[in-house]
Order: C-alpha cells, then sequence, then structure tokens
C-alpha cells in the first residue's frame, strides 16, 4: 500500500527537499558562523543580576533569528525567572512531532584573567571560536534553527513537525521550567525531545548520550566571631571558621573517595556485570584524559573505572571554598566566616530531594566546636536520567550520525545534569534525545570555552537528515 | 650633689616645661584630631601595590607634620620596598635620647562591604574616630609627635634626644627594615626603643605590654587539572583540589586544638606556675570576650587559659582560603586550583625561620592523591619578644600610666607581633617599651577600625610626662 505520506514518491519528495536544503546550509556557512560570533557576543549570564538585561537582549535576538524562518511561529514565554524562547510549525499532520530543546543563557566567565581573548568577543582561531556560550550552548541550539531556516527556504516546510523551546535559566538550575512546562503542557505535547544541548564525548568518534546524571545543590556558611578579628591577638583562643570548614569539608568524603555523608548511597542501582563491560569496552584511555585535562593523576571512589566514576557514580563536589583575606600580600585575619557551595551528581535510585537535607544531617553532626553552621539548599535539582534502548529517536539518531561521520556511534553516559529532562518526562511524558555537537573537551563552565567550527556544517547536515529519515519512518 | 642638669632647679623647669607643654596640647585638641582625620584619609594600604603612591604621599604628610617640630631634622629614608620617614633632635646632651617607633602604612580595608564609614574618609561619631588605619597606627604615632611639637612651641626644646622612626611596611612583614636599621645603626643608636604601635588591651584600665608573639608565614597553594573544569562531566574522576585543601588544612590541627606539625613546639618555654597564676589573677573573663567578639565559645589548645592561648602559646591560623567559584549563584565547577594563606604566632623558644619549613614538610606528608603542592613561605617573620622586668623604660611608663589615669597600669602580653622589635634588639642591642594609646578592642585588621578620641588627650599627656620623668632621672 502506497499513499501520499508514504511509499516511494514520498520518499523521493523528502530526499530532493533534503538536498536542497542540504545546498541551502552549505550557501549560508559564512553567515551561519556569523550568526553564532554575534548571538555569543551578547554576555547572557544567568547567575549574575547584572546581566539581567543581557538575557533579554539574548532572548530578543534568538526570536528575531526564530522569525526568520518564515514558517514559524514565535512566542517569548515569561517566567518568574529568565523569559523561555518559544517556537512552532505544525505544518505536517499525521508526521511525527519533536520538541527542540537548547538553552541561551551561559555560565558566569569569572575568572576573567584566565580568557587568552574576551569572554563576549566571539574570536576565531584556526577551526575553532573562542567565547563564553559558543559550545554550551549556542552554537549547538543554532544549527537546529538554521537547519530549519534552510528547510523553509529550499523547500517552504519542514518535514516534520517542530517545537522549539529555549530557556534561559539552564546555567542555574532551570528553576522555573517545570512551572512554566506544566502551564504549557497541551503546546508543548510531542512525540519526544531532541536536545540540542549535551555533546559529544570526544572530537574522533562520534556518540550519542544515552544518561545524565541528577543534581543536588546547597551552600553553606559556617560562623565564628561576629566580625574579622587580628589573628596576632585573637588567634588560638577562638574557632577560626576557616579551620572548622576545613574539617567539615574533609569530613564529607571517606580515604578510599567515597562520600562520606549517611544515606547518600541508598537506593543507587549497581551496574551488571554486562553493562560495565560494555563501558570497559570503550575507546577511553586514563592517560589520554589525564592529557586532555592536565590533572597529575586521575583519582576517584575505589573500585570503579573513570568512566565508572563520571557517569555511573554519584559525587559530591565543592564548587567554591572561601573566607579570610584572598588579596595580594599579608592579611594578618582570624575571619568571621568561611563559605562553600556543593554540587552533587546522582543516579539512578537516588532522590535529590532527599540528598540537600542528608548533607546537613552530616555537617551538623561534623561541627567542630566555636562555630555556627548555616545551610542553604539550592533549587538547582534533578534526577539521573536513562534513555530507553529502543527508543525511535535513538535509532534514528545512531543511523545518522553514522551516515554523517561513516561510522556508528558510540553510546555514552554523560556526567552532566539537564534537569529539565526530568520535567519532560514527568509532566510530558516523554523522553529526550541528545543531539547536540558540541564536543566535552570545549571548556564549557571555564575560561576559554570554544567550538570546532566544522562542526556547525556536520551539525547542519545532520539535523536536517534527522529530520527526514523521521518524517520518512511515518507517524510516530 | 647638684648641677645644671639634676637637682630642684632642674626639676623646676622640668616641670614648668611640663606644664606649658601640656597647656599648648590642651589649646591644640581640635587641630590634633583634624590632623588626625588629615593622615587617615590617605589610604596607605602597604600590601596592595595599586597604592604605592599613596604610600609616598602618607609619607610625605608626615614629613611635612615632623617639620612643623620646629627643632626637628627629617630625611625620608629610602628602602627596596616602601621609605621610612625619619626625624631627630640631640640637644639634651647627656641626657637619655629615645627612638620612638610607629608605621604609617594601614592594613588593607576589605571587605569593602562591612564598613559603615568609607575606610578613608574618616568620620567622627561620638567621641570616635573610624576610619583604616586610626588605631593601628597614626593615631597613637601622632600622639608622639604632637607632644614633640607642643614641648618645642612652648619650651622652644624637648627634655631628652629623641628620634622618630616611622616606617611604611609594618603591615606587610617590615621586610626590609632590618636593612634599613643596620645601614643607620650609628644614626639610630639610643638607649631604647618607645613604641608608638601596640595597643592597651581595655579601654578600663591601663596597661603595659610586656611581650610579643612572633610569626611566621607561609602561602601555598594545591593544583589538580590544569584548568577549571565542569564539575558534571568531570566530578568523581579527578581530585578536586578543594577537597585536597581542606584535608591539608584539617590536618593542620589535632582534635585537641594543638598544631599537628611535627617540631612545632620544640623549644617552646613552658611558663612557670607563678607566671601562669599572675596571668589568672588579671581582670578577665571569657564571658566578656565572647560579647566583646561574637564568638559561640571560646576555643583553643586543651589545658590553657584565653590569656595564656592569647600570649603564651604559639598558633597556626589560616588568614585566607579560597578556590573555584566564589561569586552569586551557582557555577558547577571543579576548579584547577585552591590557596591558603597561613600565619604563626610564636614564643620564646621557637626560631620564626624554621618554621616554615616544619609546616611545608607536614603539607607534603599529608598531600592527597591527584594534586601538586606549591608552598611559598613568607618574608613576614619574627621572633618572640619579652621586655625584661627590671627595665627603667618600663618603670618609667608604669610611673607615667599610673599618674594620668590614678591607677597603676597591668602588665600584659600581647598576641600579635611587631617584628622590627627583633631588629632592635638583634641589631642594635635595645629593647622596646610598648607605649601606644590604641585598645585591642579597636577593629584593627577589620572593617570599622576606630580610635577613642579621648584617647588622643590622654596620650599626649601621658608622653610628655614620660619624656619629663625620664630627663629628671637623669642620664641613662
Amino acid at each position: 500500500v502506497s499513499g501520499p505520506e508514504s511509499g516511494p514518491d514520498h520518499a523521493n519528495d523528502l530526499n530532493s527537499g533534503l538536498t536542497r536544503t542540504l545546498n541551502t546550509l552549505a550557501a549560508r556557512r559564512t553567515e551561519s558562523l556569523a550568526e553564532l560570533l554575534e548571538f555569543a557576543s551578547i554576555p547572557s549570564v544567568s547567575a549574575q543580576s547584572q546581566h539581567a538585561p543581557d538575557i533579554l537582549r539574548a532572548a530578543n535576538w534568538l526570536m528575531a533569528r526564530l522569525r526568520q524562518c518564515e514558517g514559524l511561529n514565535v512566542e517569548l514565554w515569561p517566567t518568574e525567572g529568565h523569559p523561555a524562547v518559544y517556537a512552532e510549525w505544525l505544518g505536517a499532520p499525521g508526521k511525527p512531532t519533536i520538541l527542540v530543546y537548547g538553552h541561551y543563557d551561559v555560565q558566569p566567565p569569572e575568572p576573567l584573567d584566565r580568557w587568552h581573548t574576551p569572554p563576549f568577543s566571539p574570536t576565531v582561531v584556526g577551526d575553532r571560536v573562542y567565547g563564553r556560550g559558543v559550545s554550551d550552548d549556542k552554537g549547538p541550539l543554532l544549527i537546529a534553527v538554521q537547519v530549519a531556516g534552510a528547510s523553509f527556504a529550499a523547500t517552504g516546510t519542514l518535514p516534520v513537525n517542530v517545537k522549539f523551546l529555549f530557556e534561559g535559566e539552564e546555567e542555574v538550575g532551570s528553576a522555573h521550567l517545570p512551572a512554566l512546562v506544566r502551564k504549557q503542557a497541551e503546546r508543548l505535547k510531542a512525540d519526544f525531545v531532541l536536545s540540542a544541548d549535551g555533546g559529544m564525548w570526544s572530537a574522533e568518534t562520534p556518540s550519542l548520550t544515552v544518561s545524565a546524571r541528577g543534581l543536588a545543590a546547597l551552600e553553606f556558611t559556617v560562623r565564628g566571631p561576629a566580625k574579622d578579628l587580628h589573628s596576632g591577638r585573637h588567634g588560638g583562643s577562638l574557632q577560626n571558621p576557616l579551620h572548622a570548614m576545613a574539617e567539615l569539608v574533609a569530613s564529607l568524603h571517606t580515604p578510599d573517595g567515597r562520600v562520606a555523608v549517611d544515606g547518600f548511597y541508598d537506593g543507587v542501582t549497581e551496574r551488571t556485570p554486562d553493562e560495565r563491560a560494555a563501558t570497559a569496552q570503550l575507546p577511553f584511555s586514563d592517560a589520554g584524559y589525564l592529557a586532555q585535562t592536565g590533572a597529575p593523576e586521575v583519582y576517584g571512589e575505589a573500585g570503579f573505572s573513570t568512566l565508572e566514576r563520571q557517569w555511573d557514580r554519584p559525587t559530591l563536589e565543592l564548587n567554591g571554598l572561601w573566607g579570610g583575606y584572598t588579596g595580594e600580600g599579608s592579611k594578618t585575619v582570624l575571619p568571621g566566616e568561611a563559605h562553600a557551595k556543593v554540587t552533587c551528581r546522582l543516579v539512578p535510585g537516588q532522590a535529590p530531594e532527599r540528598i540537600p537535607g542528608l548533607i546537613e544531617a552530616h555537617l551538623r553532626r561534623c561541627l567542630p566546636p566555636g562555630v555556627t553552621l548555616d545551610v542553604r539548599p539550592s533549587d538547582h535539582s534533578s534526577s539521573a536520567y536513562h534513555l530507553p534502548a529502543d527508543h525511535p529517536g535513538r535509532r534514528v539518531a545512531r543511523e545518522v550520525l553514522e551516515e554523517v561521520y561513516g561510522v556508528p556511534p558510540l553510546e555514552v553516559g554523560m556526567g552532566g545534569s539537564i534537569p529539565v529532562l526530568e520535567t519532560f518526562q514527568q509532566v510530558l511524558g516523554i523522553d529526550t534525545v541528545f543531539f547536540s555537537f558540541a564536543v566535552g573537551d570545549e571548556d564549557i563552565h571555564a575560561p576559554n570555552e570554544f567550538f570546532r567550527i566544522p562542526r556547525i556544517a556536520e551539525g547542519q547536515q545532520a539535523w536536517a537528515r534527522y529530520l527526514t529519515r523521521l518524517a520518512a519512518d511515518g507517524p510516530a
């Protein structure tokens, strides 16, 4: 049986449309890079309140770019935090509907003195572009938008129905997105999410990320004297909050690298021997990893490999620790306070909402004498995520990556977290396929973040093929 | 036997000179405060290189003020760091010669947001003046200069020979003063040092500081990855320098509050039961101390009282600890480095030059896996100091303080350090008598440093009486 939506004619139409779209993308290559340079020059740092106007500038820039895709209906969706940008085209009845996810906010650029080029003056050096957010997530996000624009320009249509949801709070934990997704659940209905956030694990081999760790976060402060004191006059007779803080932080891990917080590992499911063997067979070496990171040796929970420690084991990490005088020279101060920022990465079986309470109980139990403790849980929280092995969006992604790169992709885990995955699953009941063309070594969240320029063309080709192949598969 | 330099006539001359000097000082009370406001408005922060021009402005201001004392010969003495200001009057042959010591540099004002008034816009509130350096040491230093000025104005002379040496590096360890004192040893010859730096231990009771702890300092850095990494992707598979730093810092003390560094207590002389009993009888309460500092409880080396912990026991204190993201919001970073600043307070028997090496050996022995260590000893160093019980300058100070305040002063220790004491003793072979009118609760080295305005008049009276009484005693 063949009809207008399947069979040889339909396949021919799709293929010729794909060819025209790919030609248009090829003709727009210079323009595609120029767009990224412009987008990434907007310092849309969601964590820092002084950048709130820049967040709005970035959202406006993105809306204007989406409106250039003639078929799209574009909207700004306010939240109680930074707004989301939404766009949709639903002109392919009977075809699958995908929800494209990404984020237009970026990490803070600090420490500024470590950047070789200004973080918000994106700079091309060889086949890389350097700048905050080029890899996470403005470059990968733009690829999806540029593919839609080229398809409209070349064919007047898209192969499948597409909804774009680009948020402005991913780097601060997507706190207001769950409420937005709940509110707009009807509009956001889709067969699955195709995420432009994420990233491949190496530049050499295509990969498909099929799991992400969850997240829980908190900050705490240790207080001693009501004000900074002279460490000569007072030293030795009052608890120094820096000493107490160090004791507390040191107490959070055991000598074999495990998290020492009672109950932290409750519910963690151990992976099967087969799963562990599959991870062990991936082309990864500690030596290469050390060369990439510059660390003197690998270190972590005893009994697990580096990839297991990154993908399959939960962690508790200090992200910031500070107190007293940190400037040039010497200042003989016994400070009144010391501060710490903590995030945990979680695996399936751990409930993120339980973790801050467990840590607080540990800190209170271990609190040294002479200081008080103030713990502030964060709303930065998400569960771990695993994409089902037989998901159709996962199969299409595998096929497309093999077409573009000539080799089948590796299926890998992700140490990081995308909190919104949990929202999509819980509120919309749909899975998420990671389809980002960032690479994990591109110094996201660090100075000198970069994006590989050839990835723009590769990513555009892959996204265009993805939409076409999905349409060829017929109704979801 | 009576001659022109002793006997009733001489005593009458001295007493009438003192009266005229005191009257002049009383007439200049408003002017004296105005001078301090002007002097303290110069941000002569020796630790911060951007303030180098302000250091010179402060030195120039001080030289101009000294030149107003008509009899003084004033010089700027360069060093390889900040210069010292020197002035002398040697018109009393056969009389004792005192070397007045003080410093015109100040501590950094940070954290700025904790000041209620701008640190370098000295502000009078009630009977206090608030500003960086007003108590440490510009207020006390000016008192000595103002007394000399008033004596010249009222009597055309000074009762004894006086040399002033005001340095610009006390707050960064007086690194270049030893070389200067060696070079100028002949010019600096004196019977003893009268120090305008130091401070009384409470505003209620006059006190005389007869000991100071020594100092040793170092900084160290723990390095992991060559750059900051994403704590999601990398967390759990590399040592976090903040965790390693916390372990190291925690390892520096034992659970009973002692310093855990091997050899740290070598040579420390324990005080006799009589000495301990004298300290125990001083009017001091832990409750009052906690009220003053706002700390929740006292804490320190087991087996010693608070005053013993402050005066008679050595310490190892973190003055600063930092790494990772310390700004607003969250940044999921596994930082490449963590830093610590350490100072130790030392007691008689400890050699300051040995201490950084002992600490470095401890840190290397305790270094957790996965990081490297970089230790930088500081040139901020001094031995502990004790003023002999029978020193004539100590006796005169006791008598003058009883005259001014109506009660005999307490003889107390000082937890802090004045590195130059060691230099005066080793190079010039002379002792130092502390005669500062600062009080230890005046938030020196902290936000909202203040000086009690009535202390200016009290201090001027005491310095004027001191010089007169010393002259009456005849040759040293």
